[in-house]
């Protein structure tokens, strides 16, 4: 299977802020460039006011870290820069320094297709900070988006109760690849297939798709347009209706297929793209039964969306298989994820380490100290609650969890809980260790994964919470900087 | 000057929506697949409620278009798709068309950064139905988007009311692309600059950035890391002072300014990145003043979009050049131009065109027949109107122009009007004719054309309309075409 990043001809260590690389310049002249350090990277809040998050767009940070390098025309490029002086801002040598650099960190993430909570780490990057700084733009820019759409399409999967959800958003996706990098993040999350032919081929997602609007209008009747189509392609016949009247559309479709029928063929089904949904799904259902099509899928589309889908569904709506498009590759009503990349601890020269907080007026801005794993307690197949803690501390025996956001609430981890570190070792010293790539395993995990919780957790208006809390030990040393910080004795 | 496209490794030919191609198979089998017609690209609603909208993207679709080609893996990933049957979608003979398939369309566009209104075409395709058809899903998704974004940034020009704004938005965009294309498209729509290297690389972008949070939390104390910064990097000093206390921050940022003073160097400017932005900025603006640094830039950012620096103006905030991230790059409260394309014409055996309309129980939904023109008039340097016509018919001595939203609004064409028809000849028989590569020349476009409108136009909240209206006749066709298809008799 195709590597994501393979799709890019030019190389992406450039696909960064520029001040990552200013500060890479001043971490190698203040002589600290290759100062341990250990970054995070997590979101402080879930999308559309969801109780979960999706992890996904590993695969594409794996792709890029692999073949991190600055080439001759990155650094040739850099050299023409220059600041308010007409100066040039790099001195050759660190151009020079550029060009041989290698990627040496460690890099541990969640798989993709993980549950997340806020403030939990989906990738922890550790080695030479000056590394570890350049890197982070392009991890949010694929994290984020990924992360963001796999959710969005995990809510709008559990609106249809689990019947097939169809992408459809190439035409309105952002951008080239804000539409494959959708794709592939949306079946991760739950959808059968997609209509992006590209995606299909670069990353194996089943594609589907039949006729539109113009196929109708280019024949003389709505009739004669879905026969040719018939006898064209007889084994993939999802008629499109709506062009004229829909339900004139769909006795058309019923003409035409049963004539399929009489050459050995099926009627896969119809597809509704406009008006009330509710009624001409509920009317088309009649008219399909009622000849015999009983097995014919009706599919909808027209601008769905999580709650579209539960208010159709609700209405008694008979619809089969669900085509959404916009609002699901944009993430419309959230088009973006909030995550951060932050500073959390740096290494001293006798090797202790210093913790690091970035500080806020808001506390939920307030970053996490040291080097942070993510433990998911288990009993009897149910998450019962998660622990964030810090492996530069001894393992406390009994731990005790804090929430991050109202330290009043505590539970003690039993003994008899299954315990699962979700952050695993991905890259060792700049080398990919392991690493997934079969779509379908991830995509399966996610159902895994939301099994584990309770429906009121995983409603689209989430109705109960979930622990997903501190280690007793680290909540308290986050509190003791941040008490310190606000002193003035900066750490 | 790299060409959009370039960046990408895959062909591109198979970014497109399963339908087209189980369209174009359709056609092929009918024998239909060279009948010559017309489709348009246009949108029906300007976004963010506002009273204009950017054209963008042509680079990308000039170029997609130039290369479109079927690889010989594209093709074999066709061959493995099936239908219900479990037989292949594909006859193989028609691969093997595809295989051979040469782009052979005419292509008609508005250039990039023209002003453009609803319904009118930005991009019109004639050719061989089958070829007008594969190409909808790359172009609606290539100029839906850079249109968006265009459009997004023009309205935050206009916020700031000309004062420099630095587009921020890598780490949050939709993929990769999705921030180069927006990178591109916000400096067309009047940023200065971008913080995403590679589009800087790629495009041409002016790009800036100096340093985050995480360098002033790599140091014991802010001044010293203002301090190091500055030693490093003396000709691009921009000091982000919020990391601790704002106010405080300012004034370490002061006391760094003044040593690089006597070295010869002169402090850019400050960056403000949290808390109440138009306090903060007062306050500053003072601090630096006494201080002697009048000329000290004060860069804000930290989720702003055009509403929240008009706030920001309003409230009497002294900042001085704008950094805007997330809700530009996103579009945030509108991620999608509902831009379309829709079959207009086709030509008959003996020569003659078929006019065809997408009917819709909306009106603003129903489309314009015809091989459409846009002709801007302008009457002393502002734009009086414009006018959308057939160039199948013969063009009226004296043109009548009709509001499509409301055929009772009209106005007659003075013959003292000068007259601009937008839609140029790009492409002709497959063969790119003429192209633009310069943004900055497209960038100057978009001031130039906004000149041309009236401020009450412009507005975010627009408070006067412009008459972007249908030439008489075609209104009247387009009615005809209507109520015929709505008796029944689909032409």
């Amino acid at each position: 299977m195709s590597k994501m990043n393979e799709i890019y001809r030019t190389p992406l260590a450039l696909l960064t802020d520029l001040y990552q690389l200013t500060m890479a310049y001043g971490y190698w002249k203040t002589g600290r460039s290759e100062q341990r350090s250990i970054f995070h990277l997590f979101f402080r809040k879930n999308p559309f006011e969801g109780g979960y998050t999706i992890a996904a767009g590993l695969q594409a940070v794996v792709d890029y870290l692999r073949d991190f390098q600055f080439s001759k025309d990155d650094v040739e490029f850099l050299s023409t820069l220059t600041g308010n002086d007409g100066q040039v801002l790099f001195d050759p040598d660190f151009l020079d320094y550029l060009k041989e650099l290698k990627f040496t960190c460690d890099v541990d993430a969640v798989p993709e297709g993980t549950v997340m909570f806020p403030h939990q780490p989906l990738v922890r990057v550790e080695g030479p900070i000056l590394q570890c700084q350049m890197i982070e733009t392009a991890l949010l820019n694929m994290i984020n988006f990924q992360s963001l759409i796999a959710t969005k399409a995990a809510r709008i999967v559990s609106a249809t109760g689990g019947e097939p959800v169809l992408e459809f958003g190439l035409r309105r996706a952002q951008g080239i690849d804000g539409a494959l990098a959708a794709s592939r993040a949306a079946y991760i999350g739950g959808c059968e297939a997609t209509s992006n032919v590209l995606a299909g081929k670069l990353f194996g997602i089943p594609v589907k798709g039949t006729h539109a609007h113009s196929w109708v209008m280019s024949f003389e009747s709505e009739e004669e347009a879905f026969k040719n189509y018939a006898e064209a392609m007889p084994n993939n016949c999802v008629f499109l209706v709506d062009t004229y009247d829909t339900l004139e559309g769909v006795q058309k479709a019923i003409h035409v297929g049963e004539k399929l029928r009489e050459t050995g063929h099926r009627m896969v089904g119809i597809r509704l793209d406009s008006g009330d949904l509710a009624h001409l799904s509920i009317q088309a259902r009649k008219l399909l039964d009622d000849a015999g099509f009983e097995d014919a899928a009706i599919v909808a589309s027209n601008d769905l969306n999580e709650d579209i889908i539960a208010d159709l569904k609700e209405q008694g709506a008979k619809i089969s298989v669900w085509g959404v498009g916009t609002k699901l590759v944009t993430a419309y009503d959230q088009p973006a994820l909030g995550g951060v990349y932050k500073l959390a601890a740096m290494e001293n020269s006798d090797g202790s380490w210093s913790m690091k907080v970035k500080l806020s007026e808001q506390a939920i801005k307030t970053s996490i100290p040291g080097k942070l794993q993510v433990r998911r307690y288990i009993e009897n197949d149910k998450a019962v609650a998660d622990m964030i803690f810090n492996q530069l501390e001894a393992e406390p025996e009994a731990a005790i969890l804090v929430d991050p956001s109202n330290s009043e609430i505590k539970k003690k981890a039993s003994l008899h809980w299954q315990a699962e570190d979700l952050l695993i070792p991905v890259i060792r010293n700049g080398e990919v260790l392991s690493y997934e790539d079969d779509l379908s395993e991830i995509r399966q995990r996610v159902f895994d994964q939301l099994k584990l919780f309770n429906y009121g957790l995983k409603k689209n208006k989430p109705s109960e919470s979930y622990l997903a809390g501190l280690e007793e030990g680290l909540h308290r040393l986050k509190a003791e900087i941040i008490e310190k910080a606000r002193q003035g004795e900066v750490e």
